[in-house]
C-alpha cells in the first residue's frame, strides 16, 4: 500500500471550506510520511494486516501535521515544505481552528481501529500526544533558560520528536500482534533513531549542503538556538563570546576548534547503533531489514 | 456527587508548569458545569452509575473549556469568568499550546470510559467536537457575509452551542443504558434547550440587567454582531441605517419598534416547550424532572 497516495486521496472538500481547505493544503504538501510508514512496518514485522493498522497510521500522520501547523504559528515560521504556512496563506485564527480540527480528525481516524485494540491504542496515542506538547513547552522554556544541559536537551527532543516515531512503531506492532517485550524493543529503537534524527537535523543546519538541505544553512546560529551542537560546545568549554555570536563563521570556527562536528557525528552513530541493537530482539525478515535500512538512510540523509 | 469539586480537585501541578498551570487556571474559574451535569443526569435517568459516567462528564467539561480558551484567542477577548484570559495572563503561544493539551486531556478522560462503551462514546464525542469547530468557523464566516439568514444562524448555534449539550445528555444516557430512541429524545431536548439558551444570551446582551448579567450590556451591538435579534430585525424589515449603527440606543429603539424582544422571548419559549416535549418519551422520575427545572432556569436566568 502506498501510504502517501492514501493520504493525498483523503477528501477535504467539505463545508465550511474555511475550516477544511487548510487541512487539505497541509496534508497534500508531502513530507517523508515517516510516521505512518513506521506504523505499517511495525505491524508487518508481526504479520499484521495493512488494513488493520491503516487508521492508526493515518491518525499519526494527521496528528504530526497538526503539531507542525500549530508550531509554525508559535514559531512565527513562514514556509513549510516549500509553501507558505497556513497562518501566512490564510491567517492565525484559521491556523488555530483548522489545527484543532486536524487533531480531532486524527482521533476520528483512531476511532476506526478495531474495537479489541482501540482502548490500548487510544491510551498509547494520548500519552504520546501529551509528551509531544510537553516537549514543545520545554523547547519554548529553553529559550529563556541559561542552565540547559545536554541531558535536558536530549529529554526535550525525546518528547518532541522521538516519542512520535517510537509510538508509531509500537502501535503498529501492538495491532500486528507483538508481545509487550517486542513492542518495547521497537519503541526503544524508535526513541534512539528519533534522537539521532534530531541531532542530524542540528548538524545539517550548520554543516549541510545548501543545495540539498532544502533551507538556508545557519538558521539555528542566527536565532541563537540551544541545539545539541551549541550545548556541546558550551560543555567543551567553548569561548562564551564566540558562542554568543549570531555570526555563522565565528560560531562554526569555534565549533570546529572544539571538535563539535566530530562529536555530533559520533553521537548520531552511537545512537543509531544502539537503536539497531534493539532490532535483534524482534522477528527477523524483510520488514525488520527495512527498519535497518531506514536507520542508515536517516543518518546519511542530506536533507 | 459534586461535579464541581471533582473538577476543582484535578491536579495540574505538573512539569512543565508553563503547559499545565494555564489548564488548572482555566478549569478552576468555575462556570455552570452544565455539560458534565447534563451527562450525569442523562445516566441517572436510566439508573446508570455515577462512577461509570464520570470520565465522559469530565471529558466534556474539559473539552468545553478548551474551546473557550482557543475561542478567546481568536476573538481577542480579554476577560473570561471575571479573570484575564489565558492569552492575556500569559501569552498567545501559551494559550494555543495549553489549549491543545486540554483537548488531549479531554481524550485522556474519555479513554477511561468502560471498554464496552468506549468505541461508541469516542465516535459520538468526535462527531460533536467536529461540529463545534464547524460552528466556530461559520461564526467567523458570518462576520464577512452579508446574506446570513435566521436559518443559517440557527444552524450555526446548533453546531457551536447545542450539539455539546445534546451530546453530553446522549453519552450519559448511552452509558446509563438508554436505547437508541431514548438517546435521541434526550439529544433533541438538548438541541432545543441549547438554541433557546443562545437566543437568551443574545437577548440578555441587549436587555439584561447590568447588575446581574455579569458583563457590559450592548457588546453585540457595539461589535455589530449578527445575533438572532439583529437578523430578526432585518427580517422584519428594519431600517438599514439604524441597524447598521453601533449606537446602543438607536439599535434598541429599532428593535423595540419592530417588536424584536417579544419575538425573541416567544422563540425562546417555543424552543423550550419543544425541548420539554421530548422528555415525555423517556422514563419519568426525579432526574427527568431536574431536566424540566433546568430548562426553566435557563430560560428565566438573568446571567
Amino acid at each position: 500500500m502506498d501510504i502517501n497516495s492514501v493520504i493525498e486521496q483523503l477528501d477535504w472538500h467539505r463545508e465550511p471550506l474555511g475550516l477544511y481547505e487548510p487541512i487539505g493544503y497541509t496534508l497534500s504538501a508531502g513530507g517523508k510520511r515517516l510516521r505512518p510508514t513506521l506504523c505499517m512496518i511495525g505491524a508487518q514485522i508481526f504479520g499484521g494486516e495493512e488494513k488493520a493498522v491503516l487508521p492508526a497510521a493515518l491518525a499519526l500522520e494527521i496528528f504530526h501535521n497538526f503539531t507542525l501547523l500549530h508550531d509554525d504559528v508559535m514559531d512565527k515560521a513562514t514556509v513549510r515544505r516549500g509553501r507558505a504556512c497556513v497562518h501566512i496563506r490564510w491567517n492565525e485564527n484559521t491556523a488555530i481552528l483548522s489545527g484543532d480540527q486536524m487533531m480531532i480528525e486524527a482521533y476520528k481516524q483512531l476511532s476506526q481501529v478495531d474495537e479489541k485494540h482501540l482502548p490500548h491504542v487510544l491510551r498509547l496515542f494520548n500519552q504520546m500526544a501529551t509528551e509531544i506538547c510537553e516537549g514543545q513547552q520545554y523547547d519554548v522554556d529553553f529559550e529563556q533558560r541559561e542552565d540547559v544541559s545536554i541531558a535536558d536537551y536530549m529529554q526535550m527532543i525525546r518528547l518532541k520528536t522521538s516519542v512520535l516515531l517510537a509510538t508509531a512503531l509500537r502501535i503498529g506492532a501492538y495491532i500486528g500482534g507483538a508481545n509487550e517485550e517486542e513492542q518495547k524493543a521497537l519503541y526503544e529503537y524508535g526513541i534512539c533513531i528519533g534522537l539521532a534524527f534530531q541531532i542530524q537535523d542540528d548538524y545539517l543546519d550548520c554543516y549541510g549542503d545548501p543545495k540539498t538541505f532544502g533551507k538556508a544553512i545557519g538558521g539555528d546560529i542566527k536565532e541563537r538556538k540551544k541545539t545539541w551542537l551549541w550545548l556541546t560546545a558550551q560543555h567543551e568549554g567553548g569561548d562564551q563570546q564566540e558562542l554568543a555570536s549570531k555570526d555563522y563563521d565565528r560560531v562554526i570556527n569555534e565549533y570546529n576548534r572544539l571538535g563539535v562536528p566530530e562529536l555530533a557525528l559520533q553521537q548520531i552513530h552511537q545512537l543509531t547503533e544502539k537503536g539497531l541493537r534493539y532490532l535483534d530482539n524482534i522477528p527477523q525478515g524483510e520488514a525488520t531489514n527495512r527498519l535497518r535500512r531506514l536507520a542508515d538512510q536517516l543518518v546519511n540523509r542530506q536533507s
